[in-house]
């Protein structure tokens, strides 16, 4: 069932030209794209101007076509080669302007001259192009011709939603961002990731939590889903993640809930303590993505994030060399991995009690393996180990890290206590 | 408003020559001096003999002059000089001793053997003189003058009241000790900033807490004190501090409460922490000085000190060479700008609720800064970790050590979110 | 009233050579000789074929005699010799086979190749020989007699009980094994330091708590035990020491109870700092002994252990080389003092209240050194030191481990000041 790291980057592959941003075309082609591995999803539009919380849902922006052309007639910026190269929300211009005019509306890096920078302005209205340093620096005084044909008038903002329902309604909660143009880590990697994620959920014949997942443009996405959803998902969500930043193959960073210790925050870190103890922790004042939202006063959702190169902590981040080449079919699929790990942890925990007083016989039950030597000294030493801590306070997952096990070995044994009557879930 | 460094130490010029005790004519002068600078300063007078907890109030000591003169017909000690030179309460003599005997009368230093060491005999009753050692070696021997012009009779222990009403009848508490006679950082660095912190804290135009400022001798003194009124302390007092050996400018010293977590521990440290990172933290099993009264079971009271160079900690320490050269008008006016700041991080905790889900939209109440620039984006990440940890859980200092800003930061931006309706105060 | 370390090594020598089992003669020979030490030790007998909890007392083994004799007729392996020769409860063999049968019976360590191994099999029934390597190697082909003259049936369970009575019914639990053959650090060590450690409590003339002290087989002993007493236990036991490996000289040793911050184990280490600052501290999952039963969910008695070298932790470890020159008289003693200053400690240790408010003035009552000088200065310093904290809410092991104190030295001081009145005992 499990998906391959290369379906994942051909995914990634397929969605990267198209032009997104927090609300308009691009955000719907993307999802519909999504909805071929996802048929269940449910795409939502909530009009321009309504009201969430404290902001209210903008303009919907679409663009066209976008160029500069320069006094020598030749076309120097071209929206067709990289959607990068416009302000993302550039309102619509069509005109001729000298070169120190035309600089005003300029965006480019001095310390990485051959990179184009993301640049986007959501919340005021101007026009502008994106472009290298090393570029702009050898522009010619004269006259140019700027041409963006957009516009940003009334319509929605869209998000996708899958539901799905397990024996409980307690549920687990995915959120991932629709919202970026032509960038790969930071944010292909989480949507292409995420619907890899649900489909491996969506195959499983028995869920325990409910599923909420959740494709949406970062921020204003998230209030805008919190503002509908609020107290169910207080009410409901045991342990979430937001999934971004997930497809180069450096070393993998968590970053905490504000609570620090919520289930999702011992999962996480348990998962990556015994797959890749060399990950790095960051702080929550190193947040920046959605979980400013989801961890917010009042909201407190368990939601973490897991990552491999953390935004902000990579040189290509929210430049044109965040692309292609920077995102593998290995840094995707261990990313995926690591995810599934979590949600299995989740899955299978709870807290065992063993029913006999004094350490259970467990020879006569076949229970020690048959044949002695290293190996199994270790299995007969993990059994005892969680049987000692199986006292009915303790989750396994807690009992995992208190033995320093992968959760994962202590299930199959639990299950097998539980089968003999040695052991119940409480 | 603020004093200068400068009259605080020419205040400690003035009090310097004074022969200070626990009781006293010393005392007293000290305080009418101390009533120039604060009016409303209230002097108390209690009659030796008084039962206060497990102790009685000594009598009253009082000393004109004294000498020994040697063989020879020099005076070669001279209370005139220094009155270090007389063992604190000395009994009164008049006679001619011969060098042995003197000699069971002399205390001296011989590893610091040019200092005059300070010593009192509060509660036996005996008499001697202080010298340095190298003199006291060169004594040849022969028939000794020695005098001392004291008497020992009831009177009364004294001591100075301030109080300095607030919105809330709740207090700070500072206390300091006027029973030093010639040694300057400990202590009459404490008396001098303790004055000058009541002229600050008188000249607010709004307090929010009373305050309770006294001038006592140590010990006997803060046990009196308490004896009279340690119902209401243990009732009111939210935060004090034992304000003594403040005057040099060596590395600042902290002594923590024995609770070790109350206001005051918390506050002193935030803002040494934030001004001088480098201070010294004391265990409250390094104690000596009233913090032993203020903190003792039944009483604990939040009291802590934070020094300069702490007392028993210095060379200079209780005798002669701690005088007028080793304080400072830089030293005295570094102690009192901390505490200046623990006093206004006092005045303006709370503990702050943010009043919307989500992140609030910042820009649109130009609370964003309109310049942007490294420190635009600094001063944008305070005010959102601000808002991220104002979940009326967190006191204000609470957040600022959190997110390891000063809390002089955090202040102006809490108070301007509440003008906007964005923050309440719990 | 202390015994010496020769008493307690010559015990070990005298009880060495008896071949111990989980069962039979061999346990009762030397519980009877303890007896001779402990008159009032109680001979208990339970059943084979009797249920406790999850296991059933095995048949009972004995042995008289066992031995190989090769092709040329000589006795090569004899239990005469060690009984370490013959597997534990071994199954009776008369028989002659070639070289290939016997080896399959033979246990050696080729690691030590001049060790002889310690082996059991309690649980499966088969016959073996155990042997030191280098003499399994030299084997020649050939015809070899084997003879095993043991039985294996319906009898018993042996162990010994000391109830030794307090003040109060609350108890302290001592509990050590009985079950190995010679062997020396584990264990005959345990037993001897534990007989007279009963001894040391029967004679004295005051017991605050209840002593319940028990010489049984490991595991299948204490778990027998616990199923006859498990309630009892429960309701009881405020502390308790599981004594075994106290017989070298190396370095101590401590293995925390499963809850890992009982009183027992609060006591265990205030003494090992204090005494011997260089101890190792386990981890609860490097137990191996009856830890396992003690300390089990729903059982869960404060039990830990004080050794020297830990079971599993030095290469004599259940071979032929743990014997009478691996313990010394010093190594038993020493282990001994420790047990005596924890019980001590748990006899002494009340929670003081300080009954005046401030400091007590110590000099009226004659409670201040009347010399003064350093080590005079230290023990004013832990008067204050102790009053301070008195009260009410820490017990005196607790202030002892703040104050940087050992306990001892605050029993006898707490004693003077509740005398003088001037402290409760709560």
């Amino acid at each position: 069932m499990l998906t391959s790291g290369e379906k994942i980057y051909e995914f990634a592959e397929q969605l990267f030209p198209i032009c997104r941003s927090i609300t308009g075309e691009g955000v719907r082609e993307t999802l519909s794209r999504i909805r071929t591995h996802l048929p269940n999803l449910k795409l939502h539009e909530v009009p321009s101007g309504t009201k969430c919380f404290d902001w209210i849902i903008p303009l919907e922006w679409n663009i066209r076509d976008a160029w500069i052309i320069d006094p020598q007639g030749r076309k120097i910026v071209d929206f067709q080669v990289s959607n990068l190269h416009v302000v993302g929300y550039s309102t619509p211009i069509d005109a001729e302007v000298d070169l120190a005019e035309l600089d005003r509306h300029l965006y480019s890096l001095p310390e990485q001259p051959n990179a184009t920078p993301y640049v986007t302005s959501y919340y005021k209205e101007r026009w502008g192009f994106c472009l290298p340093h090393e570029q702009r620096l050898a522009l010619r005084p004269g006259r140019y011709r700027v041409r963006i044909d957009s516009d940003l008038k009334a319509g929605s903002l869209t998000y996708g939603e899958l539901i799905l329902p397990g024996h409980s309604n307690k549920e687990v909660f995915l959120s991932t961002y629709i919202c970026h143009p032509s960038l790969a880590n930071n944010e292909l990697s989480g949507p292409c990731v995420t619907t890899f994620l649900a489909q491996w959920l969506a195959g499983l014949k028995d869920r325990r939590y409910t599923y909420r997942i959740i494709f949406i443009p970062e921020t204003i996405g998230s209030i805008t889903y919190l503002s509908l959803h609020a107290e169910a998902l207080k009410e409901r969500v045991v342990a979430g993640f937001n999934i971004n930043c997930v497809g180069d193959e450096r070393v993998y960073s968590f970053l905490p809930s504000r609570a620090e210790t919520t289930f999702s925050d011992r999962v996480a870190q348990h998962v990556l303590h015994q797959l890749h103890p060399g990950y790095l922790k960051y702080d929550f004042l190193d947040r920046g993505g959605d979980e400013r939202q989801y961890c917010s006063p009042g909201i407190d959702l368990p939601i973490v994030s897991i990552m491999r190169s953390k935004f902000g902590c990579y040189p290509e981040y929210h430049t044109s060399l965040d692309d292609l080449n920077l995102i593998t079919p290995e840094g995707l699929f261990g990313a995926y991995l690591v995810h599934i790990k979590c949600l299995q942890c989740i899955e299978s925990d709870f807290r065992p009690r063993i029913t006999v007083y004094c350490e259970p016989q467990l020879g006569k039950r076949g229970l020690y393996p048959t044949l002695s030597g290293k190996e199994s000294a270790n299995a007969v030493k993990i059994i005892g180990d969680l049987i000692a801590y199986s006292d009915g306070r303790r989750s396994l997952l807690e009992i995992a890290d208190r033995i320093r096990q992968p959760m994962w070995e202590l299930v199959p044994i639990a299950e097998k206590l539980c089968a003999e009557g040695l052991m119940l879930r409480e």
